[in-house]
């Protein structure tokens, strides 16, 4: 197989990560006979200061080109905690999101058995948690118009049918291959967007009627979450209630920079690691990196259709792990203190 | 002290619960000599089927003219899943809400000791964990102008600047009478609302230098509070991530049916339990009356400044939960089964 992929590595320990991303996929092309080639391309606050721009129009047209992205992160400080500054690193995100029509965000929450004990949640209400999020990603209270006078400012939440339909489907096909039971998130009790949502997720139910449908509140839902991640397969939801939920999400699972994540849509997809920018400990070879070795097993897998490749990645990854190596963010008073790894350290043991 | 208390038992299990709340709130009066008075009001479904509106007038008049609002709760299945119901039983709350301008819903998160164990979350991450949440209740999404076409759905997210002012003004007022830390939630990297707020919050924060501010993305606020809920002290948002946040906190609590709120804006006070309607229970004497009784409790501290009597009722509860009783949702594997009472039986012990 022949393929050409992207690679944005952007701010903070994006391109720490990054590198091992691509090396592991590097490797799998030679173990494998792909031919995998591979560009660059700037995004977030490092391209807004060599360009100007937080996504280059370059940018957007090699991503357009390519048959898969690999992604870092985006993001930094200095904009954070300034509220009138007008280009940000994010907006660059959200551009190629919107740019590539990439309108599903989808996020598998897996434990790793050697991880149980990272997470703050008790090992007996972790075990067997295995969801996969499908967060609506290009619509929303983060497309609609913004407004600002000097008294008031305003964002319009809006959702077209379409929008919801064909996220709705993505998430059925995925939970009848899955655990067969899917929750859509809303807030229909005050929100006329979640009542659209909740009318054409009932409809798209009718087609799927071998997949179990629950609907719940959103602020019910982040408390499910806690209480009880197991009951969940698939969930559904928008764009904004997504964002919340998939980081909630992520941090019951202890493991934050093990998770990664594929952005798609009907062209090119995007893969990244759910982790951000990180700048307090970019540089230092702390970074753990393999939420982006995980983003690439999602690219083999989804964008691929290479799911021996992926297994392989998984497998490797679950080695390590059993041997005892750690990464800081992983680490927990039981790990040898020897095998507490760095970015490069680790990169390295997956690649054996 | 003389008093007239509004109560406002609404759906489902609101009836059972709000009676011990107002059992307690009578005791209370005979013991510290002050005289309550009550008077009672239909809101939602209830006041749906009694009158067509979730929010009769009368109801709006009583609770103007009362001192203070025990409410229970609002809500009904049958609405849920008809996302083209005209008339809703949530619009009675949201209606008060609005009517009396209660702009602040506080939300305290605290954990009884005896309880360490009812949560998901590990006793060691949990233990010291005393939260004061601060959300806004009047503006944001929840109340800017809706839209529906065959096609299409909007709700305006909105805020004005003197909504965000005189809600920092109260948060920043308590957290220099608790921990001097204050952390204002936002997504001001994408939302132009929440970028005024920063700006607003920002400005407040000049006022109270001796507290510590801190600006946290919503997402990574709905992370850290899994991870590390012991690092907040006071936390400021808007209407719906407050919606989503303070449900979160409260599982992470674990103690759901423990806790309390309190809304609050220029003229009177109004005060419910932070559990829902939950009318799969309703009627079967399962209900915990306990966050009716702490609603109480604030309402007396709050509203009427009887610190003393308040804390009488949180002694009351804590050596209740010592002598090893519980209501079905806060037993666990060690609670003694003769020990897991009823509502009634739980108001009792708790009056005796
Ligand atoms: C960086 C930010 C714009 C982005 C979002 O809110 O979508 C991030 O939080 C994410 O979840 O990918
Ligand atoms: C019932 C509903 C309208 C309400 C809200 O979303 O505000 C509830 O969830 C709450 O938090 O009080």
């Amino acid at each position: 197989m022949k393929k050409h992929i992207l690679v944005i590595s952007g701010d903070g320990i994006g391109a720490e990560v990054t590198t091992w991303g691509k090396a592991v996929l590097e490797q799998i092309g030679k173990t494998y006979g792909h031919e995998f080639t591979f560009d660059e391309a700037l995004m977030g606050h490092e391209a807004i200061e060599a360009t100007g721009s937080p996504l280059p129009d370059e940018t957007l047209e090699k991503a357009k080109a390519s048959d898969a992205i690999l992604f870092g992160a985006v993001g930094h400080a200095k904009y954070d905690n300034d509220p009138s500054a007008k280009v940000r690193p994010e907006q660059g995100l959200l551009g190629i999101r919107k740019g590539l029509g990439l309108y599903a965000n989808l996020r598998p929450i897996m434990l790793f058995d050697e991880l149980l004990n990272a997470s703050s949640l008790k090992p007996e209400i972790l075990k067997g948690t295995n969801i996969l999020f499908f967060r609506e990603l290009t619509g929303d209270v983060y497309f609609g118009e913004k407004k600002r006078s000097a008294d008031t400012a305003s964002d319009l939440m809006i959702y077209h049918r379409y929008e919801v339909e064909r996220i709705a489907i993505k998430a059925y096909e995925a939970a009848r291959l899955r655990g067969k039971r899917l929750c859509s998130v809303d807030k229909a009790n005050v929100l006329e967007t979640s009542r659209l949502w909740r009318e054409v997720v009932q409809e798209v139910a009718k087609r799927y009627p071998d997949v179990e449908t629950e609907h719940m509140f959103v602020d019910n839902a982040a408390m499910q979450l806690v209480k009880n991640p197991k009951k969940f397969d698939v969930v559904l939801t928008a764009n904004l209630f997504g964002d919340i939920l998939t980081d909630e999400a992520s941090q019951i699972a202890g493991s934050m920079g093990m998770l990664a994540s594929a952005s798609i849509g009907d062209g090119t997809g995007f893969f990244e690691p759910i982790h951000g920018s990180a700048h307090d400990i970019a540089g230092q070879d702390k970074a753990n990196p393999l939420a982006s070795i995980l983003s690439v097993a999602l690219m083999l897998e989804i964008s691929f259709g290479l799911s021996e490749e992926a297994k392989s990645i998984k497998d490797a990854i679950d080695k390590t792990l059993k041997e005892g190596y750690r990464t800081g963010d992983i680490a927990d008073s039981n790990t040898d203190k020897s095998k507490i790894l760095g970015t490069t350290a680790m990169g390295k043991k997956v690649l054996e």
